[in-house]
């Protein structure tokens, strides 16, 4: 297994700074697409990094046979912003190994879970000197900023991305030792509100009263978006959400991860949301609107007496099948719009957004990902899932390319994925290579 | 007058960026007030700077005769900070003249008035060897973040203090070459409001619909401020408001200050606040509460996908007669515990806070003023107004030393104080030497 070998291999790819939304890291984000294309390369696949508008795109493929699946594994290489970074315990780019966690940006979010398929790959080519089925490495740099250029570079290379199945590892497990089948995930849509009140910071003494506050304004604005049931308040927000089946209510209330457990991994005081919905309900299965950040006036050391002169809110809507992100924006943006007051001027701009996603869990692919997930895991019976996080692209391999996504997630609830200390256990680094040998084989005989 | 000599002096004094509130400043503020007791010294008064736990208090004194009345004139060498820089024309502290206006941070918000003040004592000494009053200069550092320490400070100094009058060039004209008497100033009390909620940045897609989000918390907090008539929602928060008087209103209805001037001033797509009363009477004589600042979650470029784990805001309260600081930060902070769900833990940390006041302007301190800003202004009836700002020192004077405050502003609306361009026009401060001369030979025989 060469564990020690593969696993400073890793630290390599973690130590990259990939933070793709973030210009200062252009360099750091370009270096680690090449990594990744001397790493495909010297295991002896075709590989490349391919320039986009926004960061490269690394590609790598087997040579390819006929009459044989081809399989498409996805994953991408940048990563989130690591702020508030003095939460934590190190640089989150220089990882070391805790209680079997591998802590570092990125570790599960996605570099540890796609290294984890190279490898796999990398051994089975060691042992046998060929796959099972043709494969297609497609590794981006885009995907924490919602892949704006891998749609397009999709289009153009439609013909060599020609594919049956995708598998992707970037989904979580419901425990530890428990395999999961994601079969859902939730869309995303992404809308920037921004207010303009004075054309300038005024005293709020000399002023205040006399002319809208833009904070005072948002706040209110943002007050309307949801009623005291915890649901979006936005006419037709709710248009074409697929009803839970009472089969995954049923199924969903014996697994590991409860309301118990989901409020311990928040460390929040206590659960909230939805009225009707068990916590895991509404993650997996019901839609949002969510703050991500706000931003007006003074923020410094004490106190500025100011009545700014304008407020920002970031937004993402979670979206669930078979709700439309185009849609969404729409009737959120005339939301705002109706309850926008005179005193202020609102802008809008629409952000990235994807498609929520679903697909039966029981087709012949589905059933192959079940067999490689349990036999990776000690012969557990997978659990089946939906995922509350949003893999946009995953919308696009279906438009684009026909084919549909097989999601075989490796990460923990407890990984902390776009949060300070995110870490991975090095026993799901080292089940991952196996999963993927077991897969490509069962994806070999479908 | 000797213009071009006072003027570079003024640039001197304008040079020190004294922002009281930011520790970085700390040395510019007192070497800023070590330069003022320079300038009070070389004019034969007896000036020292004393330290408090914060920036120091220059004082400076006359020799003192029994039998006449003693003056003490109040200002502040301290200014606001200076973001956002970028609106800026140049360095907020490299003062120059444009269309006659010194344009630089500090130039009316206090430095220019209360140098005026200064300069017009050293030409009474210059030509006469002595004043008509005993006159004592309280110039202190800590104005803008609320004086914590010149009340300890006038207790302190109580005997050396005593004085009969107090008198302040740091509020507003109607309009250029309208002398201006202000009569009543807004009281404040600042309130910071902390939410608590993830114990930290959670992944929007995975943990979103589960928890309360600090932020949508803190919006929907704010936004149970105001009711929809723009007045403020909170129970007893207008308990003791002295309602406008009927000659009030009709006197401020004829001033060349109105909603049409406010609207210019402000830069605001409309007016807009309380409903039954002007933009002055909203300014002048009704209580707000304002948003400063609001901060939380993500912030930087792009869209980072976080349930972030905290938010805060700034809020502070301008109050009127005879509203008490202390009880509106109770009726406020009991509003906000009412309204705060159970998903997010709240914190309250109260700030500063001052008293509103009120003198009745035709007392024989009030004749005698407004004697002396019709003489400094070419003999034109000074307006009567009250001011939106808050000066709460001016309630301590009252309190400790027993003695009213004459409010005798320079400042014109399109001053800007604590805004980008903040400008003082040049024959104000030369109007401000002749005002204090006037001044203390009206007050010397009342």
């Amino acid at each position: 297994m060469q564990t020690d070998e593969s696993l400073s291999e890793l630290f390599e790819f973690l130590r990259f700074p990939s933070i793709s939304t973030d210009p200062v890291h252009a360099t750091a984000v370009r270096d680690c697409a090449h990594w990744l294309v001397r790493k495909l390369s010297q295991m002896g696949l075709e590989a490349s990094a391919h320039p986009t508008p926004g960061h490269p795109v690394v590609l790598a493929r087997s040579p390819h046979q006929p009459g044989r699946p081809t399989v498409l594994i996805y994953g991408h290489y940048d990563v989130q912003p690591v702020d508030p970074l003095e939460l934590w315990e190190q640089n989150p780019f220089e990882p070391f190994i805790r209680n079997g966690r591998i802590i570092a940006r990125g570790s599960t979010d996605n570099k540890g879970q796609i290294l984890a398929h190279i490898f796999g790959v990398r051994q089975t080519l060691a042992e046998n000197g060929s796959l099972p089925v043709n494969l297609i490495f497609l590794i981006e740099g885009e995907e924490e900023i919602g892949s704006p250029n891998l749609g397009p570079f999709l289009e153009q290379h439609r013909k060599e991305l020609a594919c049956d199945i995708v598998a992707i590892s970037d989904t979580g497990m419901v425990a530890a030792g428990l395999p999961t089948f994601t079969y859902s995930l939730r869309g995303i849509a992404a809308l920037e509100v921004f207010l303009h009140g004075p054309d300038k910071d005024l005293h709020s003494g000399i002023y205040g009263g006399a002319v809208a506050n833009p904070v005072t304004e948002l706040c209110r604005l943002i007050a309307t978006l949801h009623n005291t049931q915890g649901r979006v308040a936005v006419p037709g927000f709710y248009d074409g959400v697929r009803e839970l089946q009472p089969a995954e209510r049923a199924a969903w209330s014996g697994l590991p991860l409860n309301d118990t457990t989901l409020l311990e991994l928040t460390g929040s005081p206590v659960l909230a949301g939805e009225t009707g919905y068990s916590a895991l309900e509404r993650t997996w299965a019901r839609p949002t609107a969510e703050l991500n950040g706000i931003n007006g006036g003074y923020q410094g050391e004490g106190t500025k007496t100011v009545l700014p002169a304008k407020a920002s809110a970031k937004l993402t809507f979670r979206l669930v099948p078979d709700q439309d992100p185009a849609y969404v924006i729409e009737r959120v943006s005339r939301h705002l719009k109706q309850h926008c007051p005179p005193g202020v001027r609102m802008e809008l701009q629409a952000g990235h957004s994807g498609k929520p996603y679903l697909i039966d869990p029981d087709c012949n692919y589905g059933r192959a990902a079940r067999r490689a997930l349990a036999r990776a895991f000690g012969g557990i019976e997978p659990a089946l899932i939906r995922e509350g996080g949003s893999i946009p692209i995953v919308s696009s391999f279906r438009d684009i390319l026909g084919a549909d996504t097989l999601l075989l997630g490796l990460a923990l609830p407890d990984c902390r994925a776009h949060s300070p200390n995110e870490n991975f256990p090095v026993e799901n680094f080292i089940a991952g290579q196996k999963l993927n040998r077991e897969l490509l084989r069962e994806l070999s005989v479908i």
